[in-house]
Parts: C-alpha cells; structure tokens; sequence
C-alpha cells in the first residue's frame, strides 16, 4: 500500500469517528492503568529532575490533592526520591491542557468514539476556569479547595447529568461552535456554551439541591473554557482512531511538557519523536512579559491534531484580541496549514472560507518538505510554579520532531 | 443647526444608549395606553380590512387568546365590525416580530434605557420559538397552549429570575454575539446562548419546581431565537433615545405590517411615511416556494434600524446558509450599508472587517441620493393565515418611503 493511501484512511478514520461525551466517572476507575501513585501529565514522558516550575506546581498540587503529601516541600522531596510514578497522559487514553496532572481521585470525563468501526476511549479532567488553577502550577489553598469541590460537587453533578442523557456528540458540537467564531483551543465561547445549553435542563432534573444546580450552572456557564476539556478528550478520541495505520506518515499526537514537544505518528507506534519545546509568542496579561513565560506546554494541541485550534483560525477572527495579530493573519495561519494537511475535514467547515473543511491530517512527509510546521494556539504559563497564565499566543513544534519522525519512517519502512 | 450635526447628535443618542432587560411584566400593567380591547400589531398603522394573511390570524389568535372570542369566525367577525382596537406596537414604545400582535394579558420583556440622559423604555412580547406559532398567524389549539403555558410559567418564571438580578445588559450581550457570528436579527444563536448563561443559576434559585427549571431551560435553550425579542426591545430603546432631534434626517424605525413598509424620521416627529412593502427573496423550507411568500412583516427591522442585522451580516458568513447567497455577499451588504449610514457603532464591531463599526444611523439624504435601500434580512410568512414560517431572506424598503421623507422634510424645515 503507498503512503498516500495509508494516509488517506488514517485521516477518514480521523473524521468518521464520533466522539460522544457520556460520562464523568472517577480516573482511578476508568482510566487504564490508572493507580494511586501515578500522576499523568502533558505531553511526552519526563522525569522529575527536568520538569519546569508549572509541570512541578501542578505535581505538587495533584499530591497535596490526594493526601499523598500534607506540604510542598514534602510533595517535591517525595517526587524526588521518586516515590510517585509519572507517565503521559497519552499513554492512558488521557489528555489534560497546560500541565495536564490527573491523578487517581480525579473526576475525568468519558468521551467513546461511537463509530461502528471505533468503540475507543478517550479522557480528560475537569477544567477549572481562569485565575490561580493547579493546570498553570497553581496549589495554594484556594486551588486546592476547588479542586475538592469539583471532584465532590460538580464531578457527582456532571455524572447524574450525563447518566440522563444519551450522550453528547461532540463531533456536532465543534462543528456547531465553528461557525460561531470558535477554533476550539484558545478560544471555546460558543462551544462552552452550546455545553451549558445541552445539559441545563438535565442538571434541573439530575440535581435536587437548588443551589447546587446554581453553583454548576454558573461555574459551567462562567468558564468560556468549560468544554476546552471534552472537547480535548473528543480530539484524542478522533486521532486516536487514526493511529496504527501501517505506512502512515499523519501526525496522531502533538504534545508538550513544557520542557520538550513530542508527536507521534500514525504508522510508527507508540514511539515519541522529540526535541526542545519553544516559547509561545503572543499578548500578555498586564504586568507580564515574554520573559516569563514558560516553554510551551499542555495536550492541548490535539485539536491541532484533529484540524481544529490553529488550523481553524480563519473562522475565529475575534480570537486575535486574545493571542495578538489581526484577523487577516488568523486567516492566512489557517491557509498555510492546508499546505501540510492530507485532507479538508468532512464535518468542521468554515463559513468565512466559503464552508470549506478545516486543514485536517498532518503530513511529516509536507511539514519537512516544504518547512512549514504546524501552527498552535496556546494559553502561556508563568516559567514558576504557582504563578498561572500570564498569556495566550501562538507557538510552532520544533521541526526537530517532524525531521526524526521521517527519517524513523525512512528506517521502518526500508525506504 | 446643520443637518450633519443634527444627526451626530442622533446617532451620538442611539449608541450612547444601554438598554438593560430589567423585567417580565403583564403588558396592560407596563405598555403605555394599553388596554384591554386593543391589539398592538407590527409595523405602521393598517385597519382589518386590509391586514395580509399572517397578521390576521394573529389577530384571531390573540382575540382567543384573550378569551375575546370562542372561535376564529366570531373573532375576525368582531375584528371586521371594529370591536377591537388596532394600533402598531411602535406607537405604544413595543415591538414585535412578524405579525407582533401583542394583547393585554401577554407577558413582555421590559427593556429600560440606563444611560443617564435616557430613562426610556422599550417592550416586547416572549418568543415562541419555531413552527406552527402566532408571529406567523397560526392559532390553532397547540399555538394556544404554548402561549398560555408561556404566559402562567415561562413569563413568571423570568419574571421571578430577572427580579433576582441588576438587569441584563442588552448592548454588551448583543456586541458579544456579533463576535460570535449572529447578526442579530435572524441569526440570534450566540446570543440565546449568552441569554441562557445569565439566567440559568438565577432559574435555580428563583424557580422551585424542578420540573418547571428544566421546562424552561431548555425552552430558552433550544430556541435560537429567544433573545431575538429582547434583543428588539433593545434596538427599540436605542433608536427612540435618537428620536425627535430637531433637523435630523436619520431613520428611528423601520417596520411592516405585510402590507405596508413605514418608516420614521428623528426629525420628522411621530409621522409614518409609507409604501406597498416588497417580498422577500431567499431560501423556502421544503415544500414552499417563493409564490407561497407573504410580503414583507415584522417590526424585526429595528435591528437594522439600529445598525445591527442585514448590516452585521459581514459577521455572520454563515447565515448565508439560511437566507441564501454566499459568504462575500454577507461582507458585500456590510459593506454597502456604510454608504448610507452616519456613523460606526462605537460599541457593536465586526472582527472579520478588523473590528470596524456596524454601518449605524440610516441617512434618508444618502438612501435617495445614493438610490440605495437599506438591507433587511428577515423570516418569510406564508401569505395565509395560520400556514407559518415558510423560509428566510432578504429585502430592501420601498424607496418610496425616504423619497416622502424626503419631500416632507424639506416642506417641514423650509428647504
């Protein structure tokens, strides 16, 4: 089979699969291979020793959360003698934005890729809106205290909600959301809020404590990243049905943990190809500038992955406020990456570009031939712990990556 | 005063203005010199004899509403023997979309004007989301019981909710949406959603019966059109704040009867200038034809009045799969409406256009001079009673009605 064939059913499976969100359960009990002193994080494997100040807050925070630790200090001095087990997110079905930390107590949403052909799992944690938040390394109380009454509130709320349902499709949402002036990474206005319209009703009923439907209601409706999450989940559940296709050269994970950007490819296994991640460039909250910001980090770049977030720029041009640049510039990011894509999706269509389908399908083979990388839409987090999002900008994968994952092909293949 | 500072003035009055939503309220308790044998409908003044399709059978439908009538041919019997009272919503500070019979009884959004030199207010009735529904003339048993089931809960439902808040900033939510890809008039998705997201959490504290939450949730949600009427009120507020400046030649308001196109003119007092309204051209639900279409009707071209809806439609290129054409002609018809328009909204931007200002303050000079009508998109009535909504579309104002303004503001003012 020639690789222009592998590729095109390693990205028909990408955009047949239908990734339904139907539940919320707890990570431990759904999530493979979950255990009690596994943390996941973002992106390609690292150990403690090279974790950044983020990754690092985020760690200490999910311990402190578990009552693995009862201080920071104790938290880092454990993690250190290596006394808690790290492993991608990816590598557990899972993905998480900025540092991504799920640990076993965690609520995670369930999102299953209801194609005949699918029947893959994908999961992702809850999303804790702007401010001071354990994703940008944040663990103080505050955070802490959240984070419990997620897990104990709106975790249990979300759950009884989505048992009522039948599902969401999230395939329909995006696509919906699209053509309200999201690209579905940086900027979830509509697709948070299409989220709210679908489960308010449910939550009327799944819920009896009148100010418990209002805390959910307004914590969901709140947050224009509440379905950031899902939404992630939906994208890994999508590219996840794309992976394993012998003689395939489409990207099916882009990720970072803010030390190192790390992909992997459809016909080349599980294998992580990797390299320095860089520095998101973008507009910063008041009081910051790029010297503090972090490397770039967080799964989030799935929904680059799955032709959405930076590839879809062209449909979202008030997102320009936000990363910087002008809505002519978020049109041509969403040109270029055609040049790198195998195909335009089926279901995620422009109406700015005549309802043409969003980029969709990396090619490593295009992305080295021609020196375009992929381009990302990213939240930017503070380089220390604790601090949180300074930013949102736009950032590129190292072609580093793109440049060993071909020449692994070359190898594999006997080319 | 010069003309162009008279409607700098006008204008400068319509932006400035910041409708809030600050209530539910029976209509004969808040609508000006309502009462309770008077039917307000859209558009200028019209007696029954020469009322099209659609409006009288909202007539009928709002007389058995009323308990006026125990059956349609007793009440268009009363309404041909002048038992009832006609007058058009504008006349009495309201609006309506499409047929906009309004009746005594009905629960109506209150709209206030909270900039300090306003005070105004603005009304309108409660959507009633798609189908077979009186807007459109239908008023068989199930439009009746909608109706009533909006009046006894979904009215005091909001009533209650809206009483929970500080009021629901209107101008902030509409300005929001544009940047979400709605226009504002037949496009409402976003900003149903943005309506939902600020009453949901009240609903649950405000409404006890869960069963009645979740009715109304998804009532509101499920219904891209619930803030179209708020969103009305809103623009009517907006457009009367610039009315009765002394010399101004910007249009206040623009309205249909389905018979009759009128407008009104800031400087020309509360004088309807009228002609035979147009009909609509654009894309017909399956099974119905452009020969099935009732001219133009509605008080819906308040939004336009107010620089929001066929001149935002450079901000909603997907809109163009419901009224017809394509993406460019959305940007066109922008475009085009700054040639007969006094300002850029300060406050409604369009980020596909680098964040410009809507086209805002319609110039009857620039309209007869340029021979360019205003853009207006708008649903299709079916021209009988009772058959619905049959498609949506575009359509422009006789030219007729700017030429007489025209005439009579030069004999107004001396010219």
């Amino acid at each position: 089979m020639d690789i222009n064939t592998a590729n095109a059913i390693a990205v028909e499976r990408m955009m047949a699969a239908r990734p339904m969100l139907t539940g919320v359960a707890t990570a431990r009990e759904v999530i493979p291979g979950m255990r009690d002193n596994l943390l996941l994080h973002a992106g390609p494997p690292i150990d403690w020793a090279r974790m950044p100040g983020p990754l690092r807050g985020a760690v200490v925070g999910a311990m402190l959360f578990e009552g693995l630790a009862r201080s920071g200090d104790e938290a880092a001095g454990m993690a250190e003698q290596g006394e808690v087990d790290f492993a991608p997110c990816h590598e557990h079905a899972a993905v998480g934005p900025m540092a991504g930390v799920t640990s076993a107590s965690m609520k995670v949403y369930v999102v299953e890729n209801a194609t005949p052909s699918g029947g893959n799992r994908a999961y992702s944690n809850l999303n804790e809106g702007y401010g001071k938040v354990l994703r940008y390394g944040a663990y103080s109380e505050e955070v802490l205290q959240r984070l419990r009454w997620m897990n104990d509130v709106l975790g249990p709320a979300l759950a009884h909600t989505l048992a009522q349902s039948s599902g969401l499709d999230l395939r329909a949402l995006i696509a919906e959301a699209l053509h309200m002036g999201d690209e579905g990474h940086n900027r979830n206005k509509a697709g948070s809020l299409l989220y709210l319209k679908a489960i308010a009703p449910l939550i009327a009923s799944a819920v009896r404590d009148n100010t418990v439907q209002a805390e959910v209601l307004r914590f969901v409706g709140d947050n224009a990243l509440s379905v950031l999450n899902p939404v992630m989940a939906a994208c890994k559940a999508m590219t996840d049905a794309a992976h394993g296709v012998e003689g395939s050269t489409i990207v099916t994970a882009m990720a970072r943990n803010g030390a190192d950007f790390g992909i992997r490819v459809s016909g080349l296994g599980e294998r992580w190809f990797t390299a320095p991640a860089e520095v998101p460039v973008g507009l910063f909250f008041s009081g910051f500038t790029q010297a503090d910001a972090n490397p770039d980090i967080g799964d989030s770049a799935i929904t680059e992955t799955a032709g959405i977030g930076g590839f879809a720029m062209a449909t979202a041009p008030a997102i320009v406020s936000f990363v910087g640049g002008t809505p002519k510039d978020a049109l041509n990011a969403t040109l270029e990456m055609y040049e790198i894509t195998a195909a335009e999706h089926k279901h995620f269509s422009m109406p700015a570009l005549d309802f043409r389908g969003t980029p969709t399908g990396i090619d490593i083979r295009k992305v080295v031939e021609l020196g375009i990388a992929p381009r990302i839409n990213t939240g930017i987090a503070h380089r220390q712990a604790g601090v949180g999002q300074v930013g949102a900008g736009l950032v590129r994968p190292p072609m580093a990556v793109f440049e060993q994952a071909l020449v692994a092909y070359a190898e594999r293949y006997s080319l």
